[in-house]
This record gives C-alpha cells, sequence and structure tokens, in this order.
C-alpha cells in the first residue's frame, strides 16, 4: 500500500515538474515575442523631426530629411505612365483617340490641346507648356499646380491672387504639388489649404475643424479633383456645390447663375466645359457609401522593414492591385482587372454613342442656320445640347472611364443619349422647315488632323456648306 | 533543508493534482460538447423514406411525408406577395403602372393582360386564366407549369408534344410546379427534366452527366427562368443560344432564322417579344462571376432545431435580407436594401426613358403611313425599332429591374435609346418628305383604359388621325 501510494506520489511529481517546465519556456517564447513587437513597433514611430519645417517650405525636397520613405515614392510619379487599358502611350492625346473631342470643344481652349494629366511631379511643367494658357489666363489657373500656392494665398487674399494675370506669377510659382498642400508642416496632420473647398464646405455648414480622419484622407484631394469655375470678373475660384454634388444639382446652379464658359463655335450653343468632377462622381459609387478614401486606394499602405506608411506614389489601383483593391477584393490581380475593364468597357461604348450623337447635333445646327434657321428657331435645340455635353462631360472629363461610380456614370450617358437625340429629332423639322430634307453632309472628322480642320473653318468663319444639293 | 524540501515537494504534488483535475473536467466537458454536436448531425441526416416516392410523382403533398420542412416553406408560396419598392399590390398589372407597355405590345396578347408573376403554386391557376391564352395556344406553353410535364414528356416524345393544342391537356395538367420538377424522385438529385434547357446546353458541346453540383441549382431554374420560342410550325420549344447567351448573340440568331413574334399593330415593324430571360442576364452579372447560384439568394439555407435544409419559399431576396444578402454582406439590412433600389431606381429611370421613345417612334411609322410612306421608305426604320425594343425588352422582361447585371443592363438600355432615336431621326426626315414638318399628333396612353383604346383602334383598322393641320 504505502509503497504503491510512494509511486503515485512520485510519478505525480514527475507531472508537476513537466507542467512546470512547459510553462518556464511558454513564458519565455512569451516574452521574445512580446519583445520583437514592442521593437517594430519603435521602427514604426517617426523620429523627431531632423530639423522643424518651414511654416510655407514648399520644396518637398526639405521634408525629405524626416520623411525619406514617402519622398521616394512621390518621386517615382515621374516615371510614372498610366499602362492600363484606357491608358497608352504617355501622356495620352485625347484629340488624337478620340477626335470627336474636337468637335464637341470646338472655339474652346481644348479643341487645341487635351492631353493626359501626367503625375503631380510635372504639374509646374505641364501647366506652362499647354497651349491652353494664354494671355488673357488668369493665376486661378495656378491654384492647384504648386506648393508655392499657399504661401502666396496669405500674403494676399484669394480675391486679390485670382484676379492678377498667370503669367505675375511665374517666377514665384516653382514648385510642383507636393507636401504641403495636403500636410501642416509642424503637426503632419491632412490639412485644406486651398480656399476654395474650405468655401464650399463652409456654405454647405460644415464645422471645418471637425472633419473626420478618414474623410480628411478624400477631402485633400478635393482641393482640385472637383468641378470648379471661375466666377464673376475676378476669376474667382468656386465649386458649384451649393445645391448638391449630382449632375442634376450642378446643372441647375449653372443655369441660375446663367453660367456659360464658351459659345459653341459650330452650333453657337452656350457650352459648360465640367473640369474634372472626380470627387463629386466618387460619392455616389459603391467606395464612398463604404466610407473608403481616395487614399485607400490611390495611396495605399506599404511596408518596408517594420515601417507601415502612406505610398506617396500616386497613381491608378490598376497598377497595383496587389496593395490596392486585394486588401479588400481577395480575388486573383487578373479577376480584378477583368471587372474593373467590364465595367470600364460598358462606359466606353455608351460613351461613343454620345459623342457621336452630339457631333451630329452640333453640325445639324450650323446646317440650319445655313439653311436660314433664325436664333429663336434654334434656342430649344441648343439648351438641349447644353445639357446633354454637360452630362456627357460629367463622364468623360473625370477619372477612372465610369469605375468610380459604374451605375451612374451610364444612367447620367443615356441621360445625355436622350437629351442629345431629342435634340437631332428636332433639329430634322427645323431643317424640313428650310427645305432641307436629306441628311445634311456631315464633315470628315475622323482624324485629330481632319476635325481641327474643320473646327478651325468655323471659327474662322469660313464653315463648310453642311447642306445637301 | 530536508524540510525545506519536503515542503517544496508538497507544494508541488498539490499542483500536480490540481492540474490533474483541471484537465479531468476540460475532457469532461469536451465528451458531452462532441456527444452534442453528434446529435445534432444525426439530426441533420435525412430519415429513410416512409415510403418510396413514384417515378412520376407530381403531387408535391407526397413528397412531404419525407420532406415536411421543404414542403412547409414551398407552401408559403401561397401568401407570397412582392412588397419590394418595385413590387405594390399582388400581383401586379404591369399595363396599369406602365400603359406604354400597351403600345409597346400592340397588335400582341401582352397589350390586353400583363399581370406580374406569382409564385410557383399558382403556376396552373395563372395559365388557365390569363387572357393571353385561346385556342390557337399550343401545348408548348404547358412545358413550364407543371409537374404533371415530365410524365407526359416520357410518354410522347416532346415534337409530339409541343404540336398539340393547349387545351388538349386540361385533365392531365394539374399540378403547380413543384418536387418532380427538378429533384429525382429517387436520389433527391438536382436534375434537368425539360428538354428545351438539355437540347440547348447539348448543342453548346456541355456533358450532361458532370454538370457541377453547385451549376446545378442555377440550371434547375434554368429550364424555365430564360429567353425561348416556338420553333417552325411544331411550336417547338426551343432557346435562342446558338450564338451566345448576350442580346447581341440572340438578336443574331433571331436575324439569321428571320424569326418575328408578331407584326406591331402600329408600325407594323417585325417584333420579337423576349420572355424572362433572367438565366441569360444573371450569367453576366457580379453574383455569376463569383459562382453564387440562383438558390444561394432565393432560396438561401435555413435552420430550424439542429437541421439545415434549403428554403423552398422562393422569394425575393428583398424580402429576406438577413438570411439571403446578409449572409454574404455584412451590413445593415437598410443599407443592402437602399444598395439595391439605388440600382433599381437608376434601371427604371433609363427604362423609361427608351420606353417613351419607343413610343414615340410606333407613332411616328404609323403617321408616316398616314401621310403616304411606302414599305420601302419604312424598312430601316422599322428594323430599328424591332432592334431598339429587343433590347428594352431583354431588360424589362427579365425580374429583379437590372438587378441581376446592373451594368449590362444599362448598357442594352442605353443602346436601346440610341437606336429608338435613331428610328425618330429618319422618320422625322421621311414625314418631311411627305410634307408632315410640324410634331405629330400623340395620341393619349396616360392610363392603360386609354393606351387600350388607341391599340384596339390601330388593330381593328381604324388608327386616329395623326397627321398636325
Amino acid at each position: 500500500m504505502s509503497e504503491a501510494k510512494g509511486r503515485q506520489e512520485n510519478s505525480l511529481m514527475w507531472i508537476g515538474w513537466a507542467v512546470f517546465f512547459v510553462l518556464l519556456i511558454i513564458t519565455f517564447a512569451l516574452g521574445l515575442l512580446v519583445s520583437s513587437i514592442v521593437t517594430r513597433r519603435k521602427e514604426a514611430i517617426p523620429l523627431p523631426l531632423p530639423r522643424p519645417i518651414a511654416r510655407w517650405e514648399s520644396d518637398s525636397r526639405k521634408w525629405a530629411d524626416a520623411f525619406p520613405r514617402e519622398y521616394d515614392r512621390y518621386r517615382m510619379m515621374m516615371e510614372s505612365s498610366t499602362k492600363t487599358k484606357y491608358g497608352g502611350a504617355f501622356p495620352r492625346d485625347y484629340l488624337e483617340e478620340t477626335p470627336a473631342n474636337v468637335i464637341l470643344f470646338a472655339g474652346y481652349a481644348f479643341a487645341k490641346d487635351y492631353l493626359q494629366a501626367r503625375g503631380h511631379v510635372y504639374a509646374i511643367h505641364d501647366v506652362t507648356h499647354t497651349k491652353r494658357v494664354n494671355e488673357k489666363t488668369p493665376a486661378t489657373c495656378w491654384t492647384c499646380k504648386s506648393t508655392d500656392v499657399p504661401r502666396i494665398l496669405a500674403e494676399m487674399s484669394p480675391a486679390e491672387f485670382y484676379k492678377q494675370p498667370f503669367s505675375a506669377f511665374k517666377d514665384q510659382i516653382t514648385h510642383p504639388i507636393g507636401c504641403l498642400d495636403c500636410h501642416d508642416p509642424t503637426t503632419m496632420r491632412l490639412t485644406i489649404t486651398r480656399p476654395a473647398l474650405r468655401e464650399a464646405l463652409q456654405r454647405q455648414g460644415r464645422d471645418l475643424e471637425n472633419i473626420p480622419h478618414q474623410e480628411m484622407r478624400t477631402l485633400v484631394c478635393a482641393q482640385c479633383h472637383v468641378e470648379y469655375y471661375f466666377k464673376g470678373e475676378g476669376k474667382y475660384l468656386t465649386f458649384p456645390w451649393d445645391k448638391g454634388f449630382r449632375i442634376e444639382e450642378i446643372e441647375s446652379y449653372y443655369d441660375e447663375a446663367e453660367f456659360s464658359d464658351w459659345t459653341h463655335a459650330i452650333s453657337q450653343a452656350p457650352m459648360v466645359k465640367l473640369q474634372h468632377p472626380d470627387y463629386e462622381v466618387y460619392l455616389t459609387g459603391i467606395h464612398a457609401y463604404r466610407n473608403i478614401a481616395c487614399a485607400d486606394c490611390h495611396m495605399p499602405y506599404r511596408s518596408e522593414g517594420g515601417v507601415k506608411f502612406t505610398d506617396h506614389y500616386i497613381q491608378s489601383p490598376l497598377l497595383n492591385i496587389a496593395n490596392s483593391c486585394a486588401v479588400c477584393h481577395r480575388w486573383s490581380e487578373e479577376e480584378i482587372r477583368q471587372r474593373v475593364e467590364s465595367i470600364q468597357d460598358k462606359t466606353k461604348e455608351v460613351r461613343q454613342r454620345v459623342e457621336e450623337t452630339l457631333c451630329k447635333a452640333h453640325f445639324e445646327v450650323a446646317a440650319a442656320r445655313q439653311a436660314g434657321a433664325t436664333d429663336d428657331e434654334l434656342q430649344n435645340p441648343r439648351q438641349l445640347i447644353r445639357k446633354a455635353q454637360l452630362r456627357w462631360d460629367f463622364v468623360a472629363a473625370n477619372n477612372g472611364m465610369g469605375f468610380h461610380s459604374p451605375g451612374e456614370c451610364l444612367r447620367i450617358l443615356a441621360a445625355a443619349l436622350d437629351l442629345a437625340s431629342q435634340a437631332r429629332t428636332e433639329l430634322a423639322r427645323i431643317l424640313a422647315t428650310h427645305g432641307v430634307i436629306k441628311p445634311i453632309i456631315y464633315p470628315d472628322i475622323s482624324t485629330k488632323t481632319a476635325a481641327q480642320q474643320v473646327e478651325q473653318s468655323f471659327v474662322n468663319g469660313n464653315p463648310p456648306n453642311l447642306l445637301p444639293k
């Protein structure tokens, strides 16, 4: 009995020791793990700034001392080229690619020169080399191009700045879009540096001091990637959002202000050029609905060693699917690309239908004038053309070929198609009133050169005869 | 020393005992848990059939002995009513709701009677009460309505069955769509019982014996929820898929076969009525792309006690969001509903644009005839109308108001809008050739009654005068 009890106690003691040592080893391993985590966290804590960054430091290289990783990626935009399906040679010439653009913008600078925008680092070079800028261009056009602008805006009021000529600032504005445009140099917090966005949000009653960080990751982009116009004599940069962000609301804003950018050289319709309403279109899409910010897809997080940081190489997510889309969409890259391109293909198809219809409508107005139609008779078709092209441009001028809000873009293009077609039906009747029943002669606009020749003939007052025999 | 060692050994012994008892308790609890799991699994194993189900058992109540849960849910379709946004009073009258339908189907049975389809249990009642069935209706129309059809098709060849009159089977066909339509009564495996789908898939080279189960969960629905037509004299039920599932491919198939369902009573255009191409539209959508079957959303899994089974109460997922959509989309029900409805709103908007344009085009052809235009002159506008309405109907006749493939539906509607508008522009010129320059007189079609009066006047050869003074 006692011997058996002794053996039992002995074996229990051994179990006790075994448990003790196992626990010892586990505790030691946990210690190692925690230490490794703490070390990696330390790597991720920004170093104290080597020296403070000046309040208006517009040279992004100076920021690079403290943020070498962000700057290295930012510099990559020098090499950027949009090699997505709707990319191609870089920068793409939208007039070569879609000669209809020349006709749609007849009499306006976009008919002369309409290249794809390049990366932020090219902002100064490109704005000073485009044919769209001339001696009449106001300083307003600098607003989105340079980190020098916040300093100048602090020195003089926005109203003062906007009303001067573009050429007046050639020496003071030299640094392209960079760090200071979105970051406070002391706290590094995201900040809205451009008055037009602040003013538009304030008119909507937003409290600018309490915008959530995730929304700021979109709003810093919305300083520039929006529809805007130059209001009044002073060319005051203004966002047409007071009635809302939808195209119907923007249209109603412009109609009420009786605003137009130019009179169309072929149809004499009062036109509005949409800029790049990326933010407005994005707001109607699923990604905005799920509170995904611009930066989540275009500036996804990146890891180097133990450091996780925001990738400042801003580019199409299609060029960085693994780090961008695939973080949420766990499909193969090829599948993701296919889905995106199937959206873009549909948008492109409907866009082309609208472009063809709109070009014909512009020419039919011109033909009706040649046949003797009065401005009174042409008032309604011109209004329909204005409304249709405004909608088409809302989709066409925005980046992503419809991807940022696929359904909304197709809905808007369908509305554009309907309005442009209504104009054409009415024009057929107006032409008939003036004895023109056969189809008019549509000039050749199959290439950029051919289209520009046609456009110039209208601009110079020597349009071809469009009336059939 | 020795005393201290004794105390140490003693305390270690206690630790050993403590560990021993803790392990004892854990082991016991694990035993309980496993037993509970095994019991629940047993509940889920189907009982042996109380008695075998006969080979051609068309009465679904007989299947209920072995499958009471499935049958109870199936019976719920008696109470079904589509209370979604695009639902309303049940069954909805599509002619009241959209009087344009009367004009679009002028001269065809759908202009007389076009009610929303009700649940499967109503199939016999509804097909024998619709005004669309008359003495000329072939037996083909029974094909999708009853579990009695497989038996009859086993007794006679499909060709034999289809060519007889509808009325010949009134006594033999009495059970609505039910178990036997999709299940083998011996193995309960999903099975394709209808020849038209088998034949269409065979023509595409599919091996019918090796279709994956997940695809079968869609294909049993595709036996009926598809576009089909009655081929030739024998009214042979045929799916027009030999060139592909897309609307352009289906159109090309019909054009090649020089097929039309009817000649339009107003425009004399050769028309094709699309049925309910739910499967074809679904194939182009994101859910098909992710290999989600019809049954995943319309017959989601359901738990009662330990039993998980397929819900045979087939209904709109919007009426069962928590068990359907929310299994994958972890948002609130309200958010899910909003997203779906925002897709449906866009589809509805563009659909209405197409309907308005198409109605006008039909009347303009009639007006041109009244003004003296010949069939030769009207040939092209009629073809454009046929192409446009085929596309519109592909979206309009399919369930879900565009939801099954939002982008594709909008793309197709935009094409329809373009083609119908082209017809209108051409018609304006043709009318002008015959001296009609002012807008024609469009009859009042604002209600079902008004529209049917107009339609009947064309059918009876007493159309109103459409020509302006």
